[in-house]
């Protein structure tokens, strides 16, 4: 009796939310601009193209919810990495640290100069010195002790230029996409060449992104037991994937496993995850982000005729490709109304 | 104007929701079972407490939804894997065809003993020989000649004892667990000591869990171009993460990057995930599959005095741990109805 008392009562919940699911069907369409802060031209038109043509039931370019995979650099894509990567700010800062356990470091480079604290002979470093910096300052502690090292660290740091947090640095551009194309069936990764765990300690409160959903320059852990024996696992020195170049689609496949629709890149690092992306049968969206914009954010990259600083590197023949294959170039300084959340808009 | 209309249009359109809503509430609640392949007992009973538990707000042991992570080992929790892995089987069959390619292998062991395709004398080889045919065997394709070449098997295969797709051959009340777990919020993951890329070939169609969603044995790739430039990926015979002990928890670090709050296994290769995510705060679940049903599937495993197989080793110290730490042992014997969907009720 109750089974059919349940039945009929589901079945009149039922007519009710269709009723109210017709009504809304029937209200004027919204005319919501979903990337406010995006200018009117050729790079806002790709991005809301992309996701109608391949978002509406019966559209020859439509994606099965299951395969819209779109995935985005961070450094220099989604926040700012000039004049140097937050996390390498981050490794300096552990320095000292790291040199109080193992005296000797203090009179051998790279940890002689990293003590200096000055960050244009730091820039110079080799690049084998740098990665030897990373390793001795990311290594060697519980996996818990290294995220809540890197939460506190972010309260606590601010940028050179605009003296707020890192996290405040994100474009507001960007978000927007993010947003734009999960509320469209999306799922967003980071894949970075920074490193995976520091990203993942932020990515879920800054960019709406929970840890899984990044993919990043990653070094193994051992899993061991406390004197209580408690299992753990230890960040250790060692490196498992180098997720810049041809890492990005290695570790894309690693990691999801299934080829991007969209990727949203900055630098030569990102080209070969835009051409594995664009390679894929359908449409697909692939977009640069340039810097040209030195008055609001920074200019950089031979691209433009300027000098190579190592740091988010946009040559001439990235740019080539990219409009010899159909990747779209998008101007921080002409595609974007404001570059950053805080700003007036 | 139309701002207008749209908002109060809107509103009703919302209105008229919460009415159905409400009135769902109101009826009787539903009393279908979850697990109806499961018989009452005491397994059965901790899988329901611990969903009731960590879902209903207000509760102590309330898990926030983005923190519902479970995650099952696959070969003997989810599938069957006597006599012999499913996929040390494709293996197998993939022999011939990688000594077609290198004649000279012909005479060289361990291809010499598998080209016999004598089974007992394969599984004796040593644990390295192995290996060694799974790296001939599972390398050297592009990524996308594997999927297919995996699906092709798979839809052709037919395992020994009830001559059905070994993807018939998973068990019912574990597919109801996780059809359950993710009804309630619960995202499912897959963690084997098995080929990440063989599960990912399948997992969706098989258990309704997508390939990002698996972690599993895994070699390195290679970027490459084709003769037209189109870029691609090749299977190396690189190990990167070998998924099995201390490599779970590990492998679900570096892929996932959360502990989970329940996890499934069925032998010591499952022991420290099981450690691992019972390791974590608040109520977690860890849950056993002992094989004891010579009947209906198979028994074997020291904790029942029976022989080490080498496959899903379940040993004596194991189940001390499971009883000490507040494991639940699965009997497939007593705490499962039936065993595969197939089977009459």
């Amino acid at each position: 009796m109750v089974g059919w008392r349940r039945r009929g009562c589901v079945k009149i919940a039922g007519l009710l939310s269709v009723v109210a699911a017709g009504f809304a069907g029937l209200c004027p369409t919204q005319a919501q601009d979903p990337l406010p802060s995006w200018n009117e031209g050729p790079a806002k038109q790709s991005i809301v193209e992309f996701v109608n043509k391949t978002t509406t039931a019966g559209s020859p370019d439509f994606i099965l919810p299951a395969d819209r995979i779109a995935t985005f650099d961070q450094d220099g894509t989604l926040w700012v990495e000039h004049p140097v990567y937050p996390q390498l700010v981050y490794c300096l800062a552990r320095v000292p640290e790291v040199v109080k356990a193992k005296p000797e470091l203090a009179e051998v480079e790279p940890f002689k100069t990293a003590l200096t604290g000055d960050i244009e002979a730091i820039a110079k470093l080799p690049i084998k010195d740098l990665e030897k910096l990373l390793m001795a300052t990311l290594s060697g502690m519980s996996v818990e002790e290294f995220a809540s090292e890197t939460a506190k660290w972010l309260a606590a740091a601010r940028d050179g230029r605009w003296k707020r947090p890192y996290t405040d640095l994100t474009y507001q551009p960007m978000q927007e996409v993010l947003q734009y194309l999960r509320s469209n069936g999306f799922k967003t990764y980071i894949v970075t060449g920074g490193g995976q765990d520091f990203v993942r300690a932020y990515s879920d409160r800054v960019y709406g992104i929970p840890p899984e959903q990044v993919v990043g320059t990653a070094g193994s852990t051992t899993f061991g037991y406390d004197r209580e024996g408690k299992p753990f696992l230890t960040k250790e020195p060692r490196l498992l994937l180098d997720d810049n170049f041809a890492g990005k689609p290695e570790g894309i496949y690693l990691m999801i496993g299934r080829r991007p629709a969209a990727a949203f890149g900055n630098s030569t690092g990102d080209q070969q995850m835009l051409e594995y992306t664009k390679a894929g049968k359908g449409l697909r969206l692939a977009m640069l982000v340039l810097h040209d914009d030195p008055e609001r954010e920074y200019a950089y990259g031979p691209a433009l005729g300027l000098p190579d600083s190592r740091i988010g590197t946009f040559t001439q023949t990235l740019y080539d490709e990219a409009k010899k294959d159909g990747w779209t170039v998008i101007s921080m300084k002409d595609d974007w109304k404001r570059i950053f959340a805080f700003e007036n808009k």
